[in-house]
């Protein structure tokens, strides 16, 4: 089924009618593809479904477009991003090409789920903004975290799931509600293996989040448990390159105060959430374990 | 009427439920609303026409914003663009944002309508794609650049024309004809103005297209026209801030081979073509006569 939707995106990126877009497109990876195989999942026998999770692939991909232009990434998914090897101006108009193809296509679509679909859009390019501005300095709010998170990540695989539902005929809310956990867990899985995974696993430098200004989950818990002496001291290794003696100081507290466990509880929280809304599903239960399980 | 269109920008703006949005946005000119008059001149009494005109005003914006980011422009319409005071960062979200409500707000409207809309945003990007990659070195090819200019600048104004004529239930095929000559015509009339207009008048340098790159139609049409040895020398000009005497020489040359008159017989040209398509109308006429007129 994921080749139906593999095919497709490459006919609606063809059909855009500009060589370069195609030759640009090919070298991105493709990524799991995690929101497509949401909506295959959801709507196995609907007709509209392998076309829509091509178009919110298409989305998917225009979004990281921009966001390695804003956040200046060298690298996505341990390759070289578009606006390294071709500049951001590239990687900005491909992105708007990206966007505006889905778009064209939504229109085929149940305007519930095209409305659905573009709102979550605004609500990412919300999230992202947030993001760039919350790295400035050093976020304790965890509340403020989460809602940026919910925007950024969730809002898409949210939708996705809703659109789906409403091809599949099944409650669009309560898969809504799904998605939304799921994607929340999906990012704060994110986080944690920017700091447990390796360098080579990651494709870019461990603890790369934090150096970037972003406070993600993991340290916005470690800072509430650290004294002020810790607090101010974890505040000066914000927003810098850091070396192995100041990870490792980092990684320590982290163990101190079973940082990580707590984050993947609280990921599994937000999974049981997702799954309670739709009831016992296994092919949606297989999806969140996917999830949560995985290493990169 | 265009009152209206005013109000329901600042209504949709405000939907998206981020301050610093609106605040944004508040800063950027309005400029002359080509595309909403077009839209409120076709079908002034559909009553989605209003809701219509400022989509396509948000969608103009978003553009803009983005051409800004890409052609590191500073100023835009005399006033300093959102990437020279806020960044490209805020610029390219921004953009992002009001393209997305946009497109929501298109899935009120007749798939036809919306489909076309999303269609000409991504020639639009194609365009400036284009536009980018032509100012790298001098492009003589007519053919190339008027291919260009429709992408980048007509195809949006056709789209308003076609949707706006589905709205009032008139001949769509033959009002997007008007919008496309419409389009093309002002473009040119945009790249003659920077020739003959001054600094004040235009809020940027004059022959500023050229020093950018960008070999306009009345350069394309000088270089057809000089000898081997004038040719090189323009070519020498290319790309580049131009002093006094530089400018001097390629207005005396202009005038020699009266280029200006030339390319406003072009834009008149389509302009008759455009009134052909849609039959004598006075008020589609007005908008051609302020589009040929206009001094900024």
């Amino acid at each position: 089924m994921l080749e139906i939707v593999e095919n497709l995106i490459a006919k609606l990126v063809n059909e855009v009618d500009y060589p370069q877009a195609m030759e640009l497109f090919q070298k991105l990876s493709g990524g799991k593809r995690l929101r497509a195989r949401l909506i295959l999942t959801i709507a196995p026998s609907a007709p509209q479904a392998p076309l829509l999770g091509a178009i919110v692939e298409l989305i998917h991909a225009a979004s990281l477009l921009h966001d390695d232009v804003i956040d200046e990434a060298q690298l996505r998914r341990g390759v070289p991003s578009i606006n390294a090897t071709h500049g951001s101006k590239t990687a900005i108009m491909l992105g708007d090409i990206l966007y505006s193809k889905a778009f064209s296509e939504l229109t085929s679509f149940d305007s519930r789920i095209a409305r659905t679909v573009a709102e979550s859009v605004t609500r990412l390019s919300i999230g992202e903004m947030m993001d760039v501005g919350m790295a400035e300095s050093f976020n304790s709010d965890r509340e403020l975290y989460l809602k940026m998170l919910y925007l950024k990540t969730a809002t898409l695989i949210e939708a996705c799931a809703y659109g789906a539902a409403i091809l599949a005929g099944k409650d669009a809310d309560a898969h809504a509600t799904y998605g939304k956990n799921l994607g929340l867990a999906f990012q704060i899985v994110d986080d944690i293996l920017d700091i447990t995974s390796d360098e080579a696993t990651l494709g870019k430098p461990s603890l790369n989040d934090f150096s970037e200004g972003k406070v993600t989950l993991p340290y916005i818990d470690l800072f509430e448990r650290l004294d002020t002496h810790e607090k101010e001291r974890l505040i000066r290794y914000h927003a810098k390159v850091l070396d192995e003696s100041e990870k490792k100081w980092i990684r320590t507290k982290m163990d101190t105060f079973s940082i990580i466990e707590n984050s993947y509880t609280h990921a599994r929280m937000l999974c049981d959430e997702a799954i309670n809304a739709v009831g016992e599903d296994i092919a949606l239960r297989s999806i969140i374990e996917t999830v949560i399980r995985r290493s990169h």
